[in-house]
């Protein structure tokens, strides 16, 4: 069985595969001839995968993405083609949620100030977590962890799904289309959707014409969710204080962009993922893709991580 | 019995002290009659406290300090005549363990660098709480409260006291002549200490010596117990990666302090303490202050909060 190593595997890693029963092919060695021949792909890369999906031929079963959201793969094609795709979500859930930790205590202890501030001059219009309560849109792995860390603050934290459906460590999970009466009570909102039909410019005029004073907006999701001139709008009438963005619309962003002039915005360059024991984007993606490798070649069955392509998450 | 309240003291816990048999002077009307018969301080004045001890019949028994600190107080001559000093330690352990927490993912999460950036340019080298093992100095109730949540980012908290007694919530407990075991393995120093005279510049070259590449010193305790230069130095020839400091010597720091030239170097300005609920320096000291009311005023007899004036803490 051939496996595309769009990401690099290595030595320790290759002979668990090679003990499945599984050959390790680089876009770098692929031959055309073994287009066609390649059963996984290990992340996933435009120009070589138009290629495999173009050659009818082609006996590609399962795709492993190097990321949590897979809005960038053809998933109307994979889906009707019955390619599976895992994704890695989760795999950054530590990192992220620890980032978003990390904007809500600069604010609200302060440090925008003190950041740029070289003269004596307290400021203690401070805040701690608990008098913050915290709205999270999207209740995966990122979003409960996240919601873990709000509870050992002793803070108060609600989820918003797309049924509302319970999830545990939250206070209360809302709906996608009836979170309002969560939203007055908070004060912080983290958008961490997926990039669907559905979630694209959720985050509009008509958001944040709900907010007054909404302390704190967080994008850890996808630039898609969210309108940013529309906050931009909503910062400057002072609906919204200050936001706190990992990802942005377009990356990079364009210097003198008017994300990077106002003081109120902390902009994180999408690296909320950074740590040192996995580090790079996609440190320790082997981990997950190999839960699924046994069950996958013994009987074709995968049961982590699996997207489902009709939804796009 | 007569109470001084240096700080104001509202009207329902005017009540609650009546109810007890306690009436309520101020510095702005007592008059000097009255000085003698002062029998609590409620929060410390220096110059209307040098005149009550200077009065051969003061009655004063109990000082209610306003911080956790007390090493403005004259402690020996207090200790000669007996007279109980309370701390404020606890009322503000939850605002400057989020300041400490704060503190660490700043620089952890890269925020110190994206302050600051005004162009596209990702910073990836990130740490995890759990890759900084952290070393606090203080197992006092802000030394536990900064330890609960490293623990809860499932980090790692060595604490070190006077004596290397035990304390729950830390993976060990060293004492202040023997913690150099600790200090290696870890990659965070926070300065919790009080200020007494065996604390003075005990964070001096000799300490930094012994740090290699230590990524962040915190001094959230007294600004005497660090030798500011030596940590400068330290910090110039990187032994100590980055540095947050709430409290310094002097304050107001000046102007064009070397502490304010340094980017490495983050300052709070003594303002750790900050939150809405109990604004103000002094929020909720009544909260603590009341506890021991009822017993003081029957038996005499004070329980929480009390220092050991020899000590100094």
């Amino acid at each position: 069985m051939l496996l595309l190593a769009v990401k690099a595997i290595n030595a320790s890693n290759r002979e668990f595969l090679s003990q499945n029963g599984i050959t390790v092919v680089t876009p770098d060695t692929i031959t055309d001839e073994q287009i066609p021949k390649i059963v996984i792909s290990y992340a996933w890369d435009n120009d070589i995968g138009e290629k495999i999906l173009s050659d009818p031929n082609s006996k590609l079963k399962w795709i492993q993405a190097q990321s949590a959201g897979v809005d960038y793969l053809p998933l109307a094609q994979l889906k009707e083609r019955h390619i599976i795709v895992t994704n890695a979500s989760g795999l950054k859930a530590t990192p992220i949620a620890q980032t978003v930790l990390s904007y809500i205590l600069y604010f609200s202890r302060g440090l925008n100030v003190y950041a740029t501030r070289h003269h004596w001059e307290p400021f203690t219009n401070q805040y701690l977590i608990n008098e913050l309560p915290v709205l999270v849109f999207g209740t995966g792995k990122i979003g409960q962890q996240i919601a873990a860390h709000i509870k050992a603050f002793g803070g108060t934290v609600y989820g918003v799904n797309t049924t509302g459906h319970d999830v545990p460590g939250f206070d209360a999970v809302y709906s996608m289309s009836n979170y309002q009466e969560a939203l007055v009570k908070s004060r912080v909102v983290v958008d961490g959707l997926p990039g669907t039909k559905h979630t694209e410019n959720f985050f509009d005029n008509q958001f944040f014409e709900q907010v007054n004073q909404l302390y704190l907006f967080i994008n850890i999701g996808r630039g898609t969710t969210l309108n940013q001139n529309d906050l931009l709008s909503a910062i400057d009438d002072s609906r919204v204080k200050y936001a706190a963005l990992d990802v942005t619309t377009p990356e990079p962003l364009p210097k003198n962009h008017p994300l990077f002039e106002r003081p109120q915005v902390l902009i994180t360059q999408h690296t909320s993922w950074g740590e040192h024991v996995n580090a790079g984007r996609t440190g320790g993606l082997f981990h997950l893709f190999e839960l699924n490798v046994p069950s996958f070649v013994s009987q074709g069955i995968i049961e982590h991580n699996v997207v489902n392509l009709e939804k796009g998450y």
